[in-house]
This record gives C-alpha cells, sequence and structure tokens, in this order.
C-alpha cells in the first residue's frame, strides 16, 4: 500500500461516529454484467468472437445500437464540482458523493442506469468539447452543480450539440418541483396559479428556472431578487439572464429590496440563502406561501413561516412538504429515453410538474402539497406524462 | 415509441436465430447502488443533507476520495472505434458492445467497476484532452480500439498528464499473455528465451508492443514484418515506432521477406491475419513454437502448424492454448490499483506475464503453455505480482 492509502486507513475512526461516512465507505455504486459467465460460450458471446456480429450490425444498421447496448439507458451525471449543494466549488473530488448520490437515485427510482463524470475543467469550451466527445456513450446527460451563469451557456451548447436528452437538474429539476408544490398550495387555499404575485430570492442557477417555469405555467407577476435587491430595468449590473429577467417579470418596475417586494405578496420562493426578517413575512398577503428552500438553514425559519403562511414548504427532510428534485429527474429521463425524445422541452417540464403535484390528488392539505420522496408512485407517473409529450 | 424504436422491435425476428444477439439485448452492464435507499434516513445519508459533510470532508482533504468515492475502483474502457477486433473503423456505437464486454471481464475476473466511454472524435488532441477533463471520475484508464500509430501517441500523453494507471490493452495486455505463453513454451521445449529467434509478423500495435515486451524479457533476437517485409534500417517508409523498431531488432539487417525471415525460426508471431504459407512453417527451426493470433481465421492453418511445430497457440476458444487479453488486464488494473500505483510500468508488465505463466505450473504440457481464459486464479495471481512491484 502506499503512503496516502495508508494514512486514509490509519484515520478511520475519525469518521465512525458519522454513519453517512459509513454509507460511503468504498463509494455507493457498482457496475455489474447483466448475465453471468461462467463457461467458454458465455464468454464467447459477450466478448469475441460473439460480439462482433453484434458490432457488425449495428455498424450497417445504427439504429439496433438502441436496442443491443447500454448506452440509451445509461444517464451521465456530469459536473465540474463548482456549485455543489450549499458548499460552492469544491472540485471534482470532493463533487463526486453527489454525484454519486445522483446515480444512485437514478437507478433506485427510475430503473436506470447512471454514472458519475466529474471534470478536471471549469472551462464552458472545454467542458462542452468533452461531453459531446463522450456523448456516444450515454442516452441523456443530467448536469448537476455548475456554477451560473456557466450552467446556462453550457446547457445551451450541449442542448443544440446533441440528440440526446440534457438537463440540468439544479435548474428544472427544482423548477418542476416548485411548480408541482405551487400548483397544489394555490389549489389548497383556493387560488389559481394567474392570481399569484410571487417573490423569488435568488437569480442563480434554480432562481431563474423557476422563474421562467412559472411565468410558462401562467404564474400572474413574479420578481426576482438577487443579492442587491429586485432585478429590474434600470439596475446596470444585469447579466443576459438576469436582463431576460427583467424583461418578463416585474411589471411595474419595483425597485427596491426584496423585503419590501414581499410586502403584500402571495408567495415567496427562497432560492438564496440568507436569512428573511419576521416583519417581512408578517407583511405578505393573507394565506401566503412560503417555500423557503436553503438546506439545512431555510431562509425563513419554518416556525416563524408557521405564524403567517397558510402553505409552508423546506429543502428537508424532516419536516412536511420537502422540496426534493427525486420527484422529478428520474421521471423526466426515464420517460424521454422511454420515448426516444431528443431533447427535454418544456411542456415536458409542465407535464412533469403536473404528474407529481397528480399523485398527492384528495390526500391534498397544506401540510402535504408534494408527495414524499420516497413516494414510488411519482416516478412512473412522471415517466408516463413526460413520454406523452413525444410526437409519434 | 419513436419511428426508429419502431423499426428496431418491429424487425426483432432477424435477429433470433444467433445467441449472441440475445445476449447484448438491452445492453450488458447495470449501475446499481451498493446500499438500498428505503427510508429517509437512506436518503439522507445516501444524499442531501448527509452527503455533504462527506464531500466537505475531501475538500479538505483529497486522499480521502480513495475511501468514500468510487472512483479508485472503476476503469474507463475508452474507444475511439477506429479499430475494433477485426472489424476496422466502425465508430463509437458499434464499438460500444466490445467495450460492454470488456467492462463485464473487468467485473467477472477482477471484481473492479467498469464504464465504457465511447468516443464521437477520432482526433489526438481532442481524445487526449477529453480524457483528461474526466479522468477525476476513474481509477484507470484502458485503452481499446484505437488504431495505430495514434494509439501510440495517445496513451503516451495520457501517461504523461495522468496519476493514473493508464493503459492500452491491444498493445500490452496481448504482450503480457504472448509473452507468459512463450515463456512456457520456451520451457516445455527446453530452451531459454535467450537462445530464441522470434519472426513478429504485424507492426501494428499488438505487434509493436510483443517486441517491445519480448526484448524487455530477453529474448535473443527478433525481426518484425508489416505488409512490405521484415523492417530494416533501409527502409525508406518507417514511421518513429517502425524506426525505433528497427534500431532495437533485426540485428543481422535481413532485408527480405517475412516468409524468408521464417526460415531458421524459432517462434513465429502472427498478429497480422493474412496467411502463412506450409513452407515457409517447414522453413522453421525444429521444435518450433506458432503463435497465430489472427480471429477468426489464424494465419496458419492450426493443423498444418501441428505438423510442424511444437507448440501452437491461436486466439480461438475452440482450441489449445488460447492467447486472450482477459488473462491480463483485470488482474493489472485491480494491481495496480490495490497498490495506489500511479502507472502500469514495464515491470509490472513483466511481473504480470511471470504469474499467468506461473499458474500453469506442473501441468505444462505442450497444449498447455497459458491457462484457460476462465481460470479465476489468474487474475489473483496477476493482481498480487503488480502490486508487488510498486514502491512501498
Amino acid at each position: 500500500m502506499g503512503a496516502e492509502t495508508g494514512s486514509v486507513g490509519d484515520s478511520a475512526d475519525r469518521f465512525s461516529g458519522d454513519p453517512a461516512f459509513a454509507v460511503h465507505e468504498g463509494g455507493k455504486l457498482v457496475v455489474r454484467p447483466t448475465r453471468a459467465i461462467g463457461s467458454i460460450e458465455d464468454l464467447a458471446l459477450t466478448y469475441t468472437p460473439g460480439v462482433a456480429r453484434v458490432s457488425s450490425a449495428i455498424a450497417a444498421e445504427p439504429a439496433l445500437a438502441r436496442r443491443f447496448t447500454w448506452a440509451p439507458r445509461v444517464v451521465a451525471v456530469v459536473s465540474d464540482g463548482t456549485a455543489v449543494l450549499g458548499l460552492g466549488d469544491i472540485g471534482p473530488a470532493a463533487a463526486l458523493p453527489v454525484m454519486e448520490g445522483k446515480a444512485c437515485l437514478f437507478s433506485e427510482f427510475a430503473g436506470l442506469s447512471s454514472v458519475p463524470v466529474v471534470l478536471s475543467t471549469t472551462d464552458v469550451d472545454r467542458i462542452v468539447e468533452t461531453v459531446v466527445a463522450i456523448a456516444p456513450s450515454f442516452g441523456g446527460i443530467n448536469l448537476e452543480d455548475i456554477s451560473a451563469p456557466r450552467c446556462f451557456e453550457i446547457e445551451d451548447r450541449l442542448r443544440e450539440r446533441l440528440d440526446i436528452p440534457v438537463m440540468h437538474d439544479d435548474q428544472h429539476g427544482t423548477a418542476i418541483v416548485v411548480l408541482a408544490a405551487l400548483r397544489n398550495a394555490a389549489r389548497v387555499t383556493g387560488r389559481g396559479l394567474g392570481d399569484l404575485r410571487v417573490v423569488v430570492a435568488g437569480a442563480g442557477a434554480a432562481g431563474i428556472a423557476c422563474t421562467k417555469m412559472l411565468l410558462g405555467a401562467g404564474v400572474g407577476d413574479v420578481a426576482v431578487a438577487d443579492s442587491r435587491g429586485v432585478l429590474h430595468a434600470g439596475r446596470e449590473d444585469l447579466t443576459p439572464v438576469k436582463r431576460w429577467v427583467v424583461e418578463h417579470t416585474n411589471g411595474t418596475g419595483y425597485a427596491g429590496t426584496m423585503t419590501g417586494a414581499m410586502e403584500g405578496a402571495d408567495v415567496y420562493l427562497g432560492l438564496s440563502g440568507g436569512s428573511v426578517p419576521e416583519s417581512a413575512v408578517a407583511s405578505m398577503a393573507p394565506g401566503a406561501i412560503v417555500f423557503s428552500l436553503a438546506n439545512p438553514t431555510p431562509e425563513v425559519d419554518p416556525e416563524v413561516a408557521a405564524r403567517y403562511a397558510a402553505v409552508v414548504a423546506t429543502g428537508r427532510s424532516d419536516l412536511p412538504n420537502q422540496i426534493n428534485n427525486v420527484l422529478a429527474f428520474p421521471g423526466v429521463f426515464r420517460g424521454a429515453i422511454d420515448a426516444g425524445a431528443t431533447a427535454i422541452t418544456e411542456e415536458m417540464k409542465l407535464a412533469a410538474a403536473e404528474a407529481i403535484a397528480g399523485v398527492v390528488g384528495d390526500d391534498l392539505a397544506p401540510g402535504y402539497v408534494v408527495p414524499s420522496p420516497l413516494d414510488r408512485r411519482v416516478a412512473p407517473a412522471v415517466a408516463e406524462a413526460v413520454a406523452a409529450c413525444v410526437t409519434r
């Protein structure tokens, strides 16, 4: 054993108090053959010479790859480690446990194989070229934990270059689940999406995607705030993406703070971290909806939120209404792959949100606007709804 | 279902007569979590929030990635599909079944996970950059079925850039098994490696690597032939690699044909395809050794070879003495990874060959100079020998 290994082994005890480390010992994934190789005949069919007949057939008729290779059923979870959970730019090796976890969830909830691909580069051009180069190995690309605004360009360029589904989950997975929860929150408080005035706190990957999705679903009024306040046309520090937001939100041109915008608002959607004062929550419209998704510490203390809001959701598994991307991405990719889709469309994302909301059904209650992340009905329902969007 | 899928499904019957297609239905690999996710607690440890503690620990102490991620135990099988088996340049999708087969063998014989990575580019620079970019995801890189002379440059550059084991199996896997077989063939015919005069037919990836390995092991005299005859200093069409060969082989400067060189030679090593006339085999030294590895049709007809040679080996599973790379690569990577090696060295390859030869032991016979590809003793023996080479 090398010195490095030795030192890691020697310090084993440090981690014995935290079960998270036990779960990660040796990694969380394994690749296995689907059929045993127990005889010379097995070997001659799985590998040479039998495999040559399959390769020849695919070379002559490329569509056969969909049937006789695993690629169409494998999703690459691609990250450069620049925006990992709330930890920031921790690099590819440290990001890997998150990507392995994601791959576990693809398997567990959608029966898809998934391979973490963490990158030694953070250069946008190199990331795009790398993913394009390895794309024939996979049936879908789940981009993960890539910092804004780079994530927007990387996703756009890959969608243009590739004919397999590409989705940046921090954007669209979050947006799908938020919309699902908001649909049900509006329903349980007797409102329509068109009646809602929403304040989105955070103009990163998730904030932008949620804003687009809410607008696409017909939410009446949205204002988006970053750390300097609400985005409006008078701001001179706008990135192209934020300029798009200004053109499509905040119709009144409100130029104040995020907490100021909360006055009279129906919905607060926190995607930013930080903390919101109680007075701002108190100033919201009656029967307000508070989605406070920072993890592990929500922007609005859940107990404070409960004093004023009719519906409260967080990202935490120990509280009701957990907004968890696992409700979306396994079913979205499963449905897109099953249907042979070449992209994930807006229509598919809206259909996924409706499907998630639909699983709640008649059990709807202020404390139950989204299904549990472990609800096995969700991924199949999402997959079916997404697949149905593909033109036949 | 899209039109493409429909047409593939409709034509299912075409393939029902060949069991190789049944084995490939849906692909040959699957990725699974190592631990079930059955509860909210499991989810909170495998994914957020528990995973954040593991990622933070690795960010602070990168060596912990070896223990708490799967990467160190995953080998990428990388190909651009330019030299697939005897099929040539069939592209990434058609190459995938071969890479999946290789990944099955890594799992089956070495207990390693392995992921096929087939590339949409054949450009040397792009291949190198791509593999460097994805390298943090893996513990080793097995290059496969990349055409010569590009394979030499790609391997050299990746070995220089990466600190994980990189090996082009078509070169070194073949060379290791050939040397193992030759050691035992020499032993069973009562000769030493230094006594042997060897003709290598083929100056592609395998031919060059076998030549280097035989020289490294102390084989007395080697002549290498390509389609234009034996490589010698007078040839004006030499690539840099062939120039290296000329400088290290064919000491007498023989400038004739391959069959001419076979006169009086002790060993014929066929890695080229084509066919060798009976008269050339008859002209070899008494007790000759014929390794004729083209698949499915050996260069020397095995029945013809048996008339003249003391030991005959082929690449075929239905004949004795099958030279199969699966005897080498699983154990080589397993040993290198177990020992935390940052490269596969010449010493490790020589040790692997000795270990393979050693498994034959006292059962040595002209029809048994290498173990069966299914012999489960081989990979552990190779892994141990390779790991022992790593400086402690």
